[in-house]
Parts: structure tokens; sequence; C-alpha cells
């Protein structure tokens, strides 16, 4: 019987064991820091091997998943390293993977085979709770191999796992995924947080009138502050980048709207159709 | 047999049409500037009268609805004004109302009974064939009364229109309206084509791993440019204003990201959980 550790009793860690429960002769063993989390993923079925020692957990694991803090991942690969098989393949799924690689790569070279994983799934829910086993169904994930570094069997394997829990796989280098991330994920969060605290600041009675244009654009505002307050900073650089190319679009338009209707109207126009063509693109509802 | 005027055959008075369909000894009238349009709207059942002469539309009509840019409105019922009855209510459903209140409240007074209107649905789709009965269904629509001056029939016929589209039925000054719509709708509108753009410029091939988050984010930016570049720049100073309010936000969390991780944590978790904490209780899924 295969075992596979999940390491993190989260949203994300227990939608993977129920998204992999269907396998025959799989055991799902599961690591967390609060035994009353565990005692809950074990009572529903979830996880049929649970401890808070994570050397119990990874023990003939052919395949491991970080589903913790990218903050506490290297003190538990660590903790780990001793009972970890060379050939288990061990994945995470941190939405930075810049600073995870970097530092998980070294520590994990010749002790196991190692590639990044960022499954494009989340919800503004956290905890085991919101945790579901279609969470992957139809989402990228993104792998994130360093060129000549990573072994092809850790890309491999990776990639049947994501493919197995419903992912289309793609992959980037761990910069270039920051730099995506940043700007599809990471700066649009800050935004619609910002557009929360600006109204609260501004004109607070103006949350009795939101429609759905407001709840869709603020919806991701409801994420957890402090892990999304950990994938900020992990990923500074691009972020704080992303930011600054985000006021100076804003400043575009404070700019087009200081002149008289005549003036303005054709560049305001053609900063809205640009968005509006390539929004479109997206082929989305 | 009543008869209401809808002035414009686009997504608003489509859907306003069809809303009140089901009244019985109600004849719907609708006006266009384009002829297509106006047979589309008859053969489709959604009027039973049309013209693109105004003031046979707005002829025996006790409402009078317009639909139409609120550049056009005031040409509009200049028109009309003759074939208008004293008694009839002639309101509007524009996004923005300081300005054409105080464009066609002068020029209504006596003539009929006016007050400005501003239901709050839509939809990023545009034109008649978008429009459906229940656009309207549990929105909220503003009523924009002035001090002293609109007359109360105005304002409850206005209010009885409304809920019998399905609306609740709100009241704010106009210049509230503006700076309330500024902050929930306009701003958001904005930032969201913003993100866009800023995406285009900065690293075009991230679109291709967009999310739920980034497509939410970015929902209204599909919006019809024309439409919204009348809106913000008949809006202009309260959009103006919440923009800089945004971008002060935007640069807070640049200064916190300047810091190293010790000192940013807290202040950038302060800055998340406050927006999670109103955003939650938006009580909204």
């Amino acid at each position: 019987m295969k075992r596979i550790a999940i390491l993190g009793p989260g949203l994300l860690g227990g939608s993977i064991a129920l998204g992999l429960a269907h396998i025959p002769d799989l055991q799902i063993r599961m690591w967390g820091r609060r035994v009353e989390v565990l005692q809950e993923a074990s009572a529903s079925g979830i996880a049929s091997f649970t401890s808070t020692n994570v050397q119990e957990v990874v023990d003939g694991a052919d395949t491991v998943i970080l589903c913790v803090p990218v903050g506490v991942m290297r003190g538990l690969i660590q903790d780990a390293l001793p009972a970890l098989s060379p050939d288990a393949l061990v994945t995470d799924v941190g939405s930075v993977k810049k600073s995870v690689v970097d530092e998980l790569a070294p520590l994990l070279h010749g002790k196991a085979l190692f590639v990044g994983s960022h499954p494009m799934a989340g919800s503004e829910k956290a905890g085991l709770s919101a945790a579901k086993k279609d969470l992957f169904h139809r989402t990228v994930c993104i792998l994130t191999p360093e060129a000549h570094r990573t072994p092809p069997q850790a890309i491999e394997k990776a990639r049947v796992l994501w493919e197995t829990l419903g992912c289309r796989v793609r992959t980037l280098t761990p910069e270039v995924h920051d730099r995506v991330c940043a700007q599809i994920s990471h700066v649009p969060h800050v935004a619609a947080a910002a557009l929360v605290n600006m109204v609260s600041e501004m004109e607070p009675e103006a949350f009795g009138f939101f429609g759905a244009g407001f709840r869709d654009t603020t919806r991701v505002a409801a994420g957890l502050p402090s892990m999304w307050s950990e994938i900020l900073l992990t990923n500074r650089d691009a972020v704080s980048s992303g930011l600054r190319g985000l006021i100076s679009q804003l400043e575009s338009v404070l700019t087009i709207l200081e002149q008289d209707d005549r003036s303005a109207t054709a560049p305001l126009e053609a900063f809205l159709s640009a968005a509006k063509e390539r929004r479109d693109r997206l082929h989305l509802s």
C-alpha cells in the first residue's frame, strides 16, 4: 500500500486528502500541530493515520506535500529529513515559489525528490471544515522546477499527482511564477482590500448601497490576513513593482479627469476599451 | 389603458418593459433613435407602440422613463416637452444624479412630475438583446429628490414603479448619491480596468494563469467604455477624490512592504484585517 503524507490539515491539505480518497491502496497520512484538528481529520475519515510527529507521518511515504504557511516549511522539513525516503517526492502548495525553492531545494538535495508546486485553487474560507474533494478540478497547478537542477522524476511524479486531483499542470521558473502571481493574484488582493478600506475611511454609508460589482470586485479581500500578509511579504519585490504599476494606471486616469469633457473623452474611452478588450479575451462569463 | 413611455431601447429600457409586461391594461411605448432596434422591440413583443418621434411616444403617458446616456437626456426632454402631461411622472435611470437633476428639474418644473432614479442593476452586457424581466429583482433603486423642491407625488409614483419591478427603494440627495456611487461603483470600475491594463503592460503572460480571484476582481472592466467614460466624467469630482483615496491606501501598503518582515507584519495584517472585517460584514457569499 502506497503512503501519501499531507503536512498541514487546512483547506488545501484537507482538499488534497478528499481528492485522493477514491484511489485504492493509498494510505493518507496527515501531520498537524494541533491534536484536535487531527482528531477531526481521523473522525471524518479524511486521513487514516495522523500524528503531531512529522517523522512518523512521512515514514514510508512515497509523496510528501507541504500544506503549511511558507514561513514554517523549512523547519518542518528539517524535522522530517531523517525519515524521508530518497525516492519520495516532496512538494508544497505555497503561493510564492522563489523563496520556498531557494530554501527547500538545497536542504532536500540527494535526500528526496523535490519540486515546488502552486495549485491555483483556494477560497476565502479556510480550515479543514472548508475542504472539498473537487477544489482542484479544472484549476491550474504551476510546477516550478529549477533549470538543470530539479530531477525529472520529481517533475513527472508531481505532474501525475496534480493531474489526478483534476489540475491542468503548467511549468514556470520560480522567478517568473512569482512575477505572474504578483500580477494576477497578489496585487489584485491588495487592490480589493484597499477599495474596502477606502470606503470605510471616506464614505462608510456607501456600504449600504453595494451591488454585484462591488461584491465581486472586493470578494478576495475576505481572505485570511495572516496568510496574505505572509504571501505579500515573501513576494514583496514583485508585489511592490506591481503596486507601483497599478498606482501609475490610476494616476493616468486622474490626469485625464482633470481635463474638460471634450479633451478627456477620447483618452478615457481608450483606457477603458483597452481593459475591456483584454478582459473579454479571457473568455469568461 | 395606462401608457408608460420608455425612452431608450437598451438593457435597462428593455428590462423595464419586460418587467412590466405582466401588468394588465398597461401599454408599453418605446422611443429609440434607430428604427431597426424599435422593430426588434415590436417583433419580440417588448413594446406595443414604438416611434423615433419622442412626442408621439410620450403622448398620453402616465410615466416617462429616460433610459438613455445622461448626456442626451436634456435634449430628449426638450423635444418631448410639448407632449408631456403635467401629472405624468418623468424619471431616469442615470448612474450619476447631481448633473441630471440640475439639468432636468428646472426644465420640467410645472410641466411634469420629476424625480431622479438610479436602479442599481446592470450587466457588463449591453443592448436590448441582454434585457431580462428580473434584472431589477432584489436590487436597490435610489431616488434622489431635492429637499423642498421635488413634488411628493413624484417620489410616490416613482417608488411604486420601482417596487413593482422588484427593487428596494432608498432615498438620498443627489450629492450624497454621487459620492456613494463613486465609492461603491465608479472607483472600483476604474480599479478593475487599471488592474487589467497593469497586467497588459507589465506581464501579459500572466493572463494565461488567472484564477477565480482575478476573474471576479476585474469582471466589471468588461463594461461599455462609452457609458463608463460618460459616468466617470459626469461624476469627476467624487471619482477623483475616491481615486486619490485609493492611491493613498495602496501607497500605505507600499510603505509597509519597504520595511523588514518583523516590522511589516503587524501593520500589513492590520490593513488586511480591517478590510476583511468590513467585507465580511457585507454578509455576502
